[in-house]
């Protein structure tokens, strides 16, 4: 039983007593407590892997910020690790890929990641689950597929993810075949996060915004869908960040929650996605680089215009590294003092 | 007299035999021509700033892919130099300013540059009109002022541009000081462009995409605006990457001919900005590493859904630098080639 599940009951359209709140990247580099627990670890893919540190990390922010859920700590790349294609994350550039997929014949190497393939994560759910004892909801996560493909394409981030739109135009029957892949290793993983006891999920398409409205549907949308109608039970939540001009058909979606970035109008974004859906976000990260009153009336504004109802408020991308503790608490504590 | 003017006609709503094209990046590193001729200079800076070598490669793809205009190859990073900021372009990393704006009192020190501190410029297009002796138009262009802002805060490249944003939130009044000044330079920058011959001018706004729809009629904008009604005589582009939530604003400025990028739907795009402006566009650059059959469909498909007026053919952004230079010629042809 939950102690509080104000959450659960949004993405459910059910009625609250307030907006809840929970953050993009809450568990990281923000929190001094992060960056201590971070230090045990000799590097950051062995720091994904070791359970009792996930676990940790993954609280913090419950008993530090207040927020409403916490999710697990993790990286969306562990799918392309348990299919066999391991990554580093390189300080202060980003993940990087030794070895990249180029040909068919090294899509069918890959193995279906199994959910037992990821024992770290869901031990990590575990115990992170007995050290909330109830207080609070936990939000399982994996990368959208198109997202994952755009790494293991490109073997790293990248402001135009060229080599992996090329993979989309010169060879759409290997990009099938891998979405397809990495489609069946999510299933898995998702529904063992969901056994392991994530009580929501989120589908992370970072790079959703770099694809045109056609080949969204086509490379992006269909495997989305895929995931959507597999994985049941608990509340489910797509974020395409960028993916303005998907938001319509993203509603058609078997999910409860839509993610919004702060580049859409809220408005304008209610009309297109309908009353069926509760949406999430949308605060620019860097609103948390103002003063306090800034804050307070940007926060007040965003929350008057998703309204009471059908609304988990959180920002519109990861926290950024740089905001200050105390500012990030302040943002979460003006959301849980506000009333409609 | 231009020989071929079918961009200006098409840029005042003017009747056309067929739909004209040009190339963002169409002067850059997909041409061996101009790699030869870019390692006569030293460094990047020094060859944005020798004339002659500029108008060489202005001219080049005029020869060689037979797009119906010339743009002056230039870097939008001149007007930072020219107000006093310099900046260094750095292989494979991109511009990177040694100093940066943190203070008003650093940019009360920064000059509002007048035409002739880019007397290079101008003079680079005198020498290219020359050498196009009316074969086709010279397109002039500078980067918009928020866009400029951006670099000059942050110092670099960046995903998120969170420092620039930061300055934004934390300091409104030095952000639009700095702005008006960017602006001032920027109007005095066109202007002598157009007194050296460019036939039309494009305003570049490549961070358009990352500011909040207020942020963007704030910071953006009203600068771009005052730019439109002080540059007169030549048509008008605006091409604000990424703005999708700007379309309709956009359309009220005082420009003939919006940009839009691939994620901007034809159609919808058309609804929005109404039957008064030229729209220029919008093909991924990536579709330029597909086979020939599907360059040819895609581009004749784009085509048709912006019909016979009031459309310039182009990219929805700058050419990708490893771009096969025969697909780009190929995409060109397919354009000229097509009849309504």
């Amino acid at each position: 039983m939950l102690k509080n599940d104000l959450i659960l009951r949004a993405a459910r359209g059910q009625d609250v007593e307030r907006t809840p709140v929970w953050l993009m990247r809450q568990a990281g580099r923000i929190l001094p407590e992060y960056r201590k627990v971070r230090e045990k670890a000799k590097d950051f893919v062995t720091f994904v892997k070791t359970p009792e540190l996930a676990a940790e990390v993954t609280v913090q922010p419950v008993d530090i910020l207040g927020v409403d859920a916490a999710i697990i700590f993790s990286d969306i790349l562990v799918i392309p690790e348990a299919m066999g294609l391991p990554y580093k994350m390189i300080e202060a550039k980003g993940p990087f890929f030794e070895k990249t997929i180029k040909t068919e014949k090294e899509v069918e190497q890959l193995r279906v990641a199994a959910g037992e393939d990821l024992k770290y994560v869901t031990d990590a759910i575990k115990l992170a689950k007995k050290e909330l004892n109830g207080r609070v909801p936990l939000i399982g996560f994996a990368g959208a597929p198109w997202t994952i493909f755009a790494y293991m394409i490109e073997g790293s981030g990248s402001k135009t993810f060229s080599q992996a739109k090329k993979m989309l135009y010169t060879n759409p029957k290997l990009s099938h075949s891998l979405l397809q892949k990495i489609t069946d290793s999510t299933i898995n993983y998702l529904n063992a996060q969901i056994l392991a006891g994530a009580d929501l999920i989120q589908i992370f398409d970072s790079w959703a915004g770099i694809l045109s409205p056609e080949q969204y549907n086509e490379f992006s949308l269909q495997y989305i869908s895929q995931i959507c109608d597999a994985v049941t039970n608990v509340p489910k939540i797509v974020f395409a960040k960028d993916a303005f001009f998907a938001r319509k058909e993203i509603s058609k979606l078997k999910c409860d929650v839509i993610g919004l970035d702060w580049t859409m109008d809220i408005a304008e974004s209610k009309m297109l996605i309908g009353n069926n859906k509760t949406l999430q976000g949308n605060a620019d990260p860097c609103l948390l680089y103002s003063d306090l009153p800034t804050i307070k009336k940007e926060t007040e504004k965003m929350l008057q215009a998703f309204g009471p109802k059908r609304h988990i408020a959180n920002l519109g991308h990861g926290l950024y590294p740089d905001t200050d503790k105390e500012k990030v608490k302040f943002f979460v504590d003006t959301i849980k003092e506000f009333r409609f």
